[in-house]
């Protein structure tokens, strides 16, 4: 049997949603054991969370700073701590373990600001850190068997990526109900200069760059709160430039109804387009120019390894959200172990994003928010 | 029986594209009667096309000066023209019919350039003429009835409109073919200064006004010529501000691989959000906040007079691009009779484009030529 | 300019369905003039609706029988009638024209009842007549083509054979209102021995030997009258045994809520399958064992001169129903010239159904009466 | 924190597909730990496998029969064990281990045939045995709140149940290859009397049942083995009557090409239809008689308790296979801890299957098999 990973938490307590999803994630294939927590700024909270997810009680913590010494100078000590805090406590919180000389797993964004995430990546580079970004997007079999296509050719030259991100949670002003979720998300002090921008079209970005091989140069971008009241943005348009001439298009939003999770992408090349959308994940869209559109299925008879290792269920069996983070968590787990053993990672294990595409997800929002504020201006990605 | 018009055309003859729709979609109610032409600036070819159309010897005419003047004369003249000739010809041919005293009705864009489309609005507006633009996609039932949903107030305060227009036909250097089509599209002197813009570009930007009841007022561009040696625009990225504070994007590409004609229409107001496919055009998706997703259908139990006075099916039963565009010539048609009667023309008549939404159009080609030539500044479309 | 095809029509006056269909899909292709009629057998009713459509008041007939005889003595009489009434009134009219020499064109199914169906054909035989029979949905371009792959032996050797047709709007004891399609339609003196069975289980069992080369040899039923008080079917279960030893079911119903005109079919050979709503008649989906399915489009790259020749409009430009039943009328339209000039057919022309469709339809409605009848056993088509 | 499960697994080794699906639903929300197995047959591939998949050696046993006695007398011996070896030993073992007082939890079918499956419900009866059946389609949120819709009356009065599961994946000859599942699948000694009927359309009844709360009096069916030499059917063609006086039709295949894992429900009552599939089992189609289809998403805004009970994530974050599968586990560690402390079981525990739900699949297969040899004579479930 391999073996499992010790890890703790920071955030995730009672009343959040992502700690549960990546607590999940990281069961689904067993190679991951949750031994420790400091699951909420609140004590209180903290211990009946720990107790309700079944971390012993010695190792719930009051704060993530005496978690991370803790946990550092037990025998048994944690591998790994997984960081699921809004997004202004990423930073101080790596930093912490990191330090500490103990691996980080962190929701996206990175961090605060850009210039939070260019510290932390000097911080990684100079320690030879261990630093994975959970952008699980990227962890969908089909997303990485669709990166694969465009490396090996089959899209020809990409022209166009048009990208989009949309929901309708927000629509409303949310924020002043009860939602915890909502509260953080619209306050600039806990989720950064962007709102919707940073909450999912880091993730659209991520993805556009991640399975067209391509990174982007340039935005031109103009931004909204619509809801009133509300100081960050819940819309964005933003047009994009590749660094290989192609163009394209992000649009995020949270005010669109009918939209519960709507991510999407297509990608045209002047030999084939492609499309995926996340809701449908077990589908991708291919067209040869000049032939009918393919139904490519998940674990179906053209998909090959880079897709079908990242499997557990036959085609037709679907597989969905959270087996596409366990597919991270599986990733990381094999990457770690090499890591730790001062073993070179191999390439199929480095498809997990990490502190660069977390600097390049903060220099995103940056630009865009500076292009929106110059009245659309083109802004280069300067991360 | 309803009275029937008789008409010209001038275009539309071998080898040409959309004259036989617009005859189809003539012929479909009944309530015209093609009875001369000038198809082709090739006598001996106008000739050939108009015996194979069953249009008289004596009424096919060498070319539309002559047949502007002779049809002029006759007791029984036609009623009306239709300009379906390449957009250059537009112009030219719907001022000497106008002149004479003949109905217009003129395929889209309205002219070559803005210029021209302002000169003809002054011509029209100073002769009461009768002029109508094919936008043929507003003559859909539920484009229709969409565009009802939101005058009620059904989508609440309009927030978004994404729409967008892709084809793959010009993928490759189509215009090296023998394609006439490919020909006089990609050709500035013929098609104006818009290329994938003028062709379809006008029709997203039209349908996006006529369905959402808003207008453009800025435009902020980034346009290509993705294919070696085009001198047109292949592809547009657009952002919109609308007149009442509404945002939107509108693409228009014709070198996305796996789309063959795909306008697709998406409007968010902060209580709805609605969308349409021209592809699908029998379904409309509409979705009030918090509720599930509707699937109107077109003739369905819901939808109103608006759009069920242009069904000629029972649910269920597909009607399509020719169904449309035979919407606009019955409407034309009535409201024709009523001009030339010197009675006033009932709203339910006047959905049908003229001459105003020909100026916008070109308004908007040049306005994001512009915009793309200045780096995508914000550019108001003045008309 | 093709020869136009001077008709009549018996049925189809105020209040009728089918009968402006058999109109609209005449005119598209601008090969028939429609000339006289015997429109209702109310003849107030029949002369205003006469004057509606553009009749001449001295071809307008107060009844079939008068028709037929004033037709068959005027020099410039119809070439053709159609016959667009209840099923009933369907044989009478028929031999009557037929007699006088002149081409039928039917609604279906072809008559009341399987003898009537027989004693047409043979008179059809015996005087080499003209006759067609409306199955509109073989008109469909995408059908025409399924029925090549198969004939072409793309499917392999064929096993099952899955379809169906549901419809909604009899959900209810809509014939008790004032609908007058209700009305008849669940009249055994009007629309014979099948309710859902004559209605649309025609039309399913046609589509399904159409498409699929095959013969129905045994059917094995279940039928309901599910709502109150109706003494025809309004649902009925079929299983399916072919000539080749193929399988299939057969599925109509009219009490099916959310069903507007859902007819569709899969056949499943043992090298691919295929599947086509008529809902979404301008897409096929093959899927070859061991590929990933392919969406076939109408007009689309692969699509063949079966399938093109009688399209009008580019892929991505949705034709419907009506281009659909107009396909039927043009092939009519060329092979009646050629019957008349007493030359062949050739094959691309025979596509139509005929007298020997017709005849097994109503062979296809006794026997699945017969079958349920007698609690489901398996009967014999003997046509 | 829930007390966890401890259990042991009898079959899954290495090749087996079920196996490890079981093991990771078992994982998902953390209530079960596997700690003992017999996984294999075969000793030596038992223990490798044990070995793989984290079970002491002390615990992975040579025999079922060894286990149950082992597990029986230690003080932290397992709860449960999990049966997932081909169906001729179900019975076996299952019995062995409620012998032993040890809770059962089965893959279905429930037996080889049903008279093991009556033997074996007499057996759980007499000694309030604790037996679950995994009939995982039964646990997709949005199949438990159709069942409540329909329990609810939002239907109406149910008239047709139409089911299906078509599947690709044995249209050759499958069992001559090296591939073990269709090896076993295919043969009567390990499958029972149904091939396709036991695979699948035992899961077809069962959601049938399930989801219209009605049950199936009488069967008329016939059945084939397409491919030469198979012997057991790979297509089922079931005419269906309830016992409400409702009719359907129930139809499987694994030769059916372009089909991965279609089983596909829909229910018609005289107010609604309903629409399910479970290649995409976030969405369910609820069609109210005379008004639009919606389309209701699992998490969405109108779904109530008994479906968002078993959510792990929001709307538009796609829960699948695996999780539907977890749904059962978690009802049945919660379920078995009440029986085990003789608490009564309340009813929203009491939706995942058990030995009834195991005896009528088997009466269903016995009773199709025996229609099929009749000349597709109706017969009835006698369970």
């Amino acid at each position: 049997m391999l073996q499992k990973i010790k890890y703790g938490m920071v955030g995730g307590g009672e009343g959040a949603f992502i700690g549960d999803i990546h607590r999940i994630a990281s069961r689904i294939d067993n190679r991951f054991e949750l031994v420790a927590g400091a699951l909420s700024s609140n004590p209180e909270r903290a211990a009946r969370s720990a107790e309700n997810i079944g971390i012993d009680a010695a190792r719930s913590y009051a704060s993530f700073e005496q978690m991370a010494s803790a946990e550092k100078n037990r025998e048994d000590g944690i591998d790994a701590v997984v960081i699921v805090t809004p997004n202004h406590m990423h930073f101080p919180v790596a930093k912490a373990f990191l330090e500490q000389g103990i691996a980080v797993i962190c929701d996206k964004p990175a961090t605060l600001d850009l210039e939070q995430a260019q510290t932390l990546a000097k911080i990684i580079r100079d320690n030879n850190s261990f630093f994975r970004l959970t952008h699980n997007y990227t962890g969908y079999p089909l997303v990485r068997y669709a990166r694969e296509l465009v490396q090996e050719g089959v899209l020809g030259s990409i022209r166009l990526v048009q990208v989009e991100y949309a929901q309708d949670w927000l629509s409303s002003k949310e924020e002043d109900t009860d939602n915890k979720q909502a509260k953080w998300r619209t306050d600039p002090s806990k989720s950064g200069a962007g709102g919707s921008l940073g909450d999912i079209g880091t993730h659209a970005f991520n993805l556009a760059q991640f399975m067209s091989n391509l990174s982007v140069q340039e935005v031109c971008a103009d931004i909204d709160a619509f809801v009133d009241g509300r100081v960050l943005d819940d819309n964005a348009h933003v047009m994009l430039r590749f660094n290989n001439g192609a163009k394209g298009t992000l649009w995020c939003s949270q005010v669109a109804p009918g939209n519960a999770n709507a991510l999407k992408i297509r990608i045209y090349g002047d030999k084939a387009g492609l499309e995926w959308a996340q809701e449908d994940p077990n589908e991708l869209w291919l067209s040869p120019l000049g032939e009918p559109t393919q139904k490519i299925i998940r674990a179906g008879h053209t998909v090959t390894e880079v897709a079908n290792r990242i499997c557990r269920t036959p085609a037709g069996h679907p597989e969905g959200y959270l087996e596409g983070f366990a597919n991270l968590y599986r990733d990381i787990a094999d990457a770690l172990l090499l890591h730790k053993a001062g073993k070179p990672i191999p390439a199929h294990l480095q498809l997990v994003p990490g502190i660069d595409e977390g600097v390049a997800g903060l220099a995103f929002v940056e630009s865009v928010v500076a292009s929106s504020k110059a009245n659309s201006q083109w802004v280069a990605l300067n991360d």
